[in-house]
């Protein structure tokens, strides 16, 4: 299995509801260093699992709409807690959309599985990976 | 799948017992950089795999058994080299049991994979992981 | 000349006034890793610079009174851009005040030079550094 | 499952064949951080997956042969574009090869899965995993 | 003091002219993370040392001039090893230049020192510095 | 003003004399990552300030003496609590006269300061630095 990852970052805002998060529960912001593994069995002919400039290009767009924001206005995020491990979840759908819609060429059609991480600091990070079908 | 990871380290000394083992026979020590990294289908109803902050404390509790400490002296240790593999597997039976005793809430209970990750020098590290049934 | 540098981080939020600042004006956030470097001609009778435990104990005191907060509601930064910059130096009037009055012990307040730094991401940071008087 | 993963580098030129590369068609260059991940059930009567001495050998005499080298001279590689996918399942099937024919010793030969991660830059990466028979 | 630095990275190939420097007088390459760092003894009304995305902007501009090709086919360099140290050098020169001339604003007419650090390994880097007047 | 910087580690054991130390009285251990920067203000005609060759071949030199140890055997350093700080002013006594007695080439002889860093865990590290007369 082949893998190609790409890294970008965000700095955004947002809170928690839910005793849980304690003092996380104030705003706050973090840091988001978004890395994007794309897999495949197979390279194309050109030996390349995707287009690494449409991979880059891709990422930066999902991430543009949330870049620089308070995540807590952002209407879809609406009563749910943008946790690192959901905010995972959600770039991974965005990014798995743009393969599957030929945003990032025949490379990203033929891409079998998609792994988001995000580090929120030095110490602690999450992810979310899934087969794409 | 969903993973969420948090690190921390510890300053050890020790010695190996084998041939095999060149200058690391005799008594030396050893900066790991220690990842905790927990794996789970789906997040609770606050969007967290495992409250993050319980993760920290529980992970840290492994590790206070042995950190500024010689491996050597450690009873359970005796008659077994304390490779960095070996290391990582001892740290991972502990925050298994960890999360089937519910020291990590609900969100340790629903943990379905474990994975850690030792880190002894900028170019070498070792892992163990395992379905925590 | 010696140092000994600590680190730690801050999650928070904040937001920018002047055109200049582009998108970053909207309440955003960052993950802040900051370092304290503290230098001095000198180490002491037991070899050190200062107590690494005081000099963390004190540094996360400091960071303590802004983490998980959102800096645009912190009276004392009223109508000053919180940029990376300033708080670096915001940090480091702080600390510099903590080896002033014998929170680092004896070890602080040989301190003679200060440097704070800011990492914002993985490829912006920022610093302030003084002497100590 | 074990893990034990070594890391190196190499500084090597290349040029790339296909418009879709851009400027990356011209003869430039890459340091790629080479890391070895071998993987294996259990652990040998020493605690060790392989000796890391071996490990570290075997990986610096695989890239001894492409270190400091234009690639697009190198004869094996004609037609075919070095990407950073292409020379991690290059680098995999060499090191595959050393764990078959014993140069990693017993622990190479119980080798279940070798993982090759190349590190072009902060922001990009690419890897070659399979399991070895 | 204050500084504030921003990083970027080129992917070029150069050769080396002299026996001292053994296998690297082969055409080869390197990927350098490039970190400009920008000195002044105050901020500017808004906090500012410069404009963060103008030193973003010229230091890429900068880094566009070599980046994806072949050092030795550069003019400017012929005759000259084009070492990490010199590169570091060169690159000082060219955003000196953009500090003095305007490009980057007010803030970069202020500027007092600059240093530009070149990271061609995990374990090596090079780095000129120096007043600007 | 020129500076270049190799890179490379150690595992050493040691213990600590003084209550302050806590449980770093016990013995214990450290992967140190230990940073050398020779700084000259000008370069050679080949464009090197030092033989990085050279360079990293006396660290290892120096590393070698103490790496693989518990330092507490080691007879120099009797009565001396081997602080990181104390280690980084040690080493760079050791690769001072490596420079002095020419082992670094005509190039180490005209290196004119020399700073030596130690890093012992992800947020603490040490430095000795001074020039050479």
């Amino acid at each position: 299995m082949f893998s190609l990852t790409v890294s970008d970052h965000i700095m955004v805002a947002h809170s928690f509801q839910g005793e849980e998060f304690g003092p996380a529960q104030r705003v706050h912001g973090a840091t988001f260093v978004v890395e994007a593994e794309f897999r495949a069995p197979r390279l194309d002919r050109l030996q390349l699992l995707v287009d690494i400039g449409l991979a880059k290009t891709e990422l930066r767009r999902v991430l543009d709409a949330i870049d620089y924001t308070n995540l807590d206005d952002y209407p879809a995020f609406k009563g749910t807690n943008t946790t690192t491990e959901f905010l995972a979840y959600h770039i991974h759908g965005q990014l798995a959309a743009a393969c599957h819609e030929g945003r990032l060429g025949e490379g990203g059609r033929a891409v079998s599985g998609l792994k988001i991480t995000l580090r929120e600091s030095p110490n602690a990070w999450a992810a979310y990976e899934a087969d794409l079908g």
